[in-house]
């Protein structure tokens, strides 16, 4: 092991997956285990899937506890974490899983969560195009101390029409998205409508209208792509799954586009990514095939009837949409190769 | 009891809904189940769920059988029906369940379904308003003695957009419909693909890029409604649940409209629907909620930032969607008061 | 309409499954919905499927608001049915649905729920064989003004196995049941553990060891049935499903018994029952085949080799297993047909 | 990577699961993958989990195309491993994933299968306790050139009742076991009672009565834990997860046995296992916390009322109850760390 870690918010979704990941990789060691109420308690019975962590004890989340690691992760409610990291020295990696340091825009931030912006960060989504020239976020991650890990549907959104809008196969206006999460997305703090009975079996939008904290982050990310500013129409719905995100994301097609064109923009865009594939025509992707990876699987058709393009993804909202996107980052950060302790098996069926 | 019934297809999703309908039919007796490959077994070893008819008989589907009851359900593979109806009485009501008599246009079903065209029967979705004036389609179903009962995606789809353009609020172009589907949707034949290991905890889309054949469907219905042609992208995926449709729907406002214009046009749409209903403001609907019953709920949100704006639609596919849609159109085909042996409860949790 | 009723704990899932099966109900019109928490909001905010009833005020439970009617349904917390009741007139038609007056002990009471004993009311399963004899429950709830609901686990075990105990082809030793529930039996106030996060695609047990509080509730009734005390081994599984019980109960065959005798034993016992049932040989029962309906199937086999007979059965937890035993208990307390207003027809696939 | 392997098979759900290890697998490298009836696809059509091996060809399950591998992985149906491992040389560590290898009674064999026995090589399970001593099955596994991977119900069952038959706590008369399964566990091959609108939301027995081709298998090996013959009932069901085995097994405890003396049984049989661990007291097992990994956890109850102790156990089916076991039993047979390529952490929730 080269490098300790903490984990704060451990017992919640994202710090449980953080956690998982980190028992496989050899680079980095889990050095301590943070949490607020369940401070004091084993960690197995929080988490009872973490076999090989059972008889840690879950420490209290304090600038003390955190200190003195080479890399901390922040799984923490919004708001929360800008003041842990100001107490971690500079040198530290640190790792915000929570949605304080994602935006560039102080009045999107406002707007959205309404409280003071807590500054930007490097984004923690590598394989994201951040120009029309087709350079990727890869190259702000290498080296840096601070990550800004995405938003489960932004990496859902981001890497389904990035490249198309990088490449300006389809226009910026009228992009539309529909999403359906598996219900690990809304956390684990217990609420009526998240209950067994009432999820499974069953399908629920929410946030319909462009109120989703998540759509200024996916405008963010796709005007990077493409340069300009864009507008977007973002639907997510709760699916009965505990895991997974299926995103929909069509675009309305320049003319003269043909879909031997933009296939040939995404494969060119993800050929040499490990982590994110457009599959072979005909096959649609299932969000069972990326269970528990940091894989993503994308497949696109071109509608000349209706004049757009449908992009599908897939990924696992907890693994490349949170722990694994931040873990793929991190080994940037640390200057490991960019797989390590990460795969790209689901565990299907 | 006053009329008696022929069920076809009785041992698939589509007929066995029917079947559960007609138990609570107080008007309509079931005199005779018929299929296929499983004539000569008791209903009950195929459909356990009907206890009332387990002892009930399968006899081979054939004009003689079918013949002598004054409604005839069809539950056939597309295609078949036609040559049934050619053997049956004029008077019969007779309704498909199938494709084969729903769309008006030649063409179209040509290029999606690849055979003849077998003709056009009124189109058994009541509620769909039908030309700018808003008139529905309850007209042309009374009395008549052919039915052609809508797909199931196309029901969700069309009682989410026909109001907003019958009253033009928004635009008949660039129309997006994403929808997610309970698996019982793709039928009871045994496909590797709809495997429970397959489907639950997974999400994927399938007939992306406008090849799904309620495409034309749902268009043909959004055409009469706003009184000229619509182009629509949909795109349409299986969600892990036995039954129920979530669909969202999004078309571009046409300027000037706002929340409360829209909302008022669909509280006037389906005021009197006994059916169909528009739900309070910040309630959004759960396919859970209409699990079994022939209600559909809706919610709209108006999106300023992306100009569109966004319904919500929830079915329970085979019964709305199929086989509640057809007691509905019979119940109005015989006289009967529209609602009799329907109802608006759902199963939940 | 002929009887008004109120119905308490309107909310929650037993009270809502009431209100489900009373909006089907012929004779009996609900007047009155009550809760607690939730006071003064509309029914439809917090059971959104019962659409009838969407815009019922929800009222305080109070003896007041529950004065007057025909029927009261109390589906409250263990220990409050009883102050309710004494304030109700001794002709009102009390039906409790928690478990205050199931059990006859006074002592079992005390061991298993810690509070003092409200007393005992009748049994409301009818069909449940209470003496050696073959007589049935049924005879003690024609004409009573107060019901014990039984619970759900009870209701599934004692139909497995009372005519197998009355009928003396198995010892009354050594009983052990497991069963399965799906996770609308542990209520609706939002636990982490009944999240459907950590609910889907995951099953565990749960009050192992003899603990669970239904153990006395079975020993109760079946030793009604066999006339003599009985043990029983008794451990209860969380299943991932909204709704359904399947329930496997064994127990030792008597010398000489096979399992043609078994089968005529089962046979006989139910086969005037309206709501429960012995398979045909070779059919095994699903949960699915039951939902949402009032139906219980059962299949049995003997294994000779185990020296065993083992008894399933599935019910709807809610329905026959809480809400449509309470209504077809109100049946018969009224003198109406037992079966008026429920239905053997599972709601499937 | 030091050895090479060749798995057929390689399109179902064990072969899948073995595959998706050994991509983990530091020391052996997936040289060849065979299967039947779709020799010639690409492994990603079918396969579309295992990301690293997309563009793998699939090959004709022959003799030929298996030869010279140091590891072959036989995943295929009844009856046809032995033919296959009879063409390969003595040396080659043959794993018969199937069951023709695992009874050491030809007249059971004959009885449940009803086919000539092909033979019986070591049992790959190596926390099984193989005689009352306490030896484990372990054993019997290092260096062997054979090895016949238990079933998927004997790993939960032997598991879970081993260490008391093995100290004699229990007796071995009137064992029960009712045990829920994943929909995987009924394979690939498509079943209209395996449709995910079938299973989803469903329970149901099979097999009842000692019918189930796994119950010789189960007494065999606690015949062997307790060094007599044992008497078993066994129930298998069918749960609404595609993954996961919970096994509630009981039996009659021996006078004077009190839990701290089972529970002491159980840590010390279990204390240096890497994959079987008894949960601290209060803690239950669900399927979830073990899914996609090698780990069993158990945990235990006494019931002094009834007299049984009640052990349930929670394993992955296609992990520990497959593939793990298989890969765990080749790393011993390789002379390998034990736990080389595998791991104890599920992917939860």
């Amino acid at each position: 092991m080269t490098y300790t870690a903490a984990v704060s918010g451990a017992t919640g979704y994202a710090g449980g997956e953080v956690l998982r990941l980190l028992c496989g990789h050899p680079e980095i060691e889990i050095t301590t285990v943070t949490a607020h109420s369940s401070a004091g308690r084993r960690l197995g019975e929080l988490q009872p899937h973490l076999h090989e962590l059972a008889d840690r004890e879950v420490l209290e989340t304090t600038a003390e506890n955190l200190a003195g690691h080479d890399v901390v992760f922040l799984a923490l409610p919004h708001g929360q974490s800008a003041a842990v990291a100001a107490q971690l020295p500079p040198e530290t990696v640190v790792v915000d899983a929570g949605a304080d340091h994602r935006l560039a825009s102080a009045e999107a931030w406002q707007t959205f969560y309404g409280t003071e912006h807590a500054g930007t960060w490097p984004y923690g989504l590598p394989e994201l195009i951040v120009d029309p020239s087709g350079r990727t976020q890869r190259d702000r991650l290498r080296g840096t101390a601070r990550i800004a890990v995405p938003g489960c549907y932004p990496t859902g959104s981001l890497l389904a029409l990035a490249p198309a809008l990088a490449a300006g196969v389809v226009a910026p206006e009228d992009l539309v998205v529909v999403a359906a999460s598996g219900t690990s997305g809304a956390g684990k703090s217990a609420k009526p409508h998240l209950l067994g009975a009432e999820t499974m079996g069953s399908m629920s939008p929410y946030g319909v209208g462009g109120g989703h904290r998540h759509t200024p982050e996916i405008e963010q990310g796709l005007g990077w792509a493409g340069g300009t500013e864009v507008s977007l129409s973002f639907t997510p719905t709760l699916a009965p799954m505990p895991r997974g995100i299926l995103t929909t994301a069509t675009a309305v097609l320049r003319p003269g586009v043909d879909e031997a064109r933009v296939r040939e923009v995404y494969r060119a865009a993800y050929a040499h990514e490990p982590f994110v594939h457009l599959l072979p025509e005909g096959q649609w992707p299932a969000t069972q095939s990326v269970l528990g990876s940091n894989h993503a699987a994308l497949q696109l058709a071109v509608d000349p009837h209706a004049g757009r393009l449908v992009v599908t993804s897939v990924i696992d909202n907890l693994t490349k949409g949170t722990a694994g996107g931040a873990v793929q980052s991190v080994n940037l950060a640390l200057g490991l190769p960019e797989t390590t302790g990460l795969n790209a098996q689901g565990v299907a069926p």
